[in-house]
């Protein structure tokens, strides 16, 4: 059976196994999460959410990127939340990889270099600081104050709060 | 108790409820999804996902920006991942908002219009069809042929598939 065809297989369990019911649009915790895609880190199991509570917005490394100040101006702005919890985490693929040397393979397999920054990074928790302060720093958000970063272990499954000096 | 102190409580008792292993940063299923932040949507529970299987990035309304692009070539190109899996939902908070009013009301409160696209929506399905497209048309993918797209309904559970004309 085909990948899709499997889950959408079980997603009918799931809607089977659930009583049909309305939660609000905006979330009940008025929190925001930005984490890697990775495929290890189960959000909603691993900080024991539940529907309706929180946001979650993920991409490559989980860095703060335009799309991702796009995402909270609205979750802030239009949907009451206030709070930013970031996730990143260890053995990332985006450590594996350098702005300079992904950016030339993709000129070399399409002719085109990329507009956007690969967002590589050597050093995990300076890029959750790196990503707390663009978040403190970004005008079009509404709440900058209350954002905290970690790491999640991927193999331990422990979040480790990362600080940021005073001074930021 | 902190909102996010909360989470951090939650996430001790998790991992202590697990034994520690290390699984491959590769997805196993070979498969991305790509779905909207909304706080209803429980990636892993409402597809029967467990850890390690695929990718899921997420943003406001799942859609396909630079930000996802950049995600899935690394997805693709050094993580092993072919198929793509898009997943929309009733009930955006996308649907409420305009780019021209949401781009004014961000320029009246910081003096600044974004450079990006907001990326509101009126018709849902033809929003799911315009992001399978923008998968399909972009070089910086490797695989381009293995993408769906579905409706998420939030209240019932139920993921409905959109079809995409065969010409496209």
């Amino acid at each position: 059976m085909d990948v899709i065809d499997d889950l959408v297989a079980n997603n009918r369990d799931f809607a089977a196994s659930l009583p049909a019911g309305h939660l609000d649009v905006r979330p009940s915790r008025r929190l925001a999460i930005v984490t890697c895609m990775d495929s290890r880190l189960d959000v909603f199991a691993a900080l024991g959410l539940r529907d309706g509570e929180a946001h979650v917005l993920r991409n490559a490394g989980g860095v703060i990127t335009d799309d991702v100040i796009r995402s909270l101006a609205v979750s802030q702005r239009r949907l009451g939340t206030r709070a930013v919890m970031l996730i990143h985490h260890n053995d990332c693929g985006m450590e594996a990889l350098t702005d300079d040397g992904f950016r030339a393979e993709l000129q070399q397999a399409t002719g085109v270099a990329p507009a956007f920054a690969i967002e590589s990074f050597s050093d995990l928790d300076a890029d959750v600081r790196q990503s707390i302060l663009r978040v403190r720093r970004s005008a079009f958000l509404l709440h900058r104050d209350l954002v905290r970063g970690f790491v999640y272990d991927v193999d331990t499954h422990h979040l480790r709060e990362i600080s940021v000096d005073a001074e930021d």
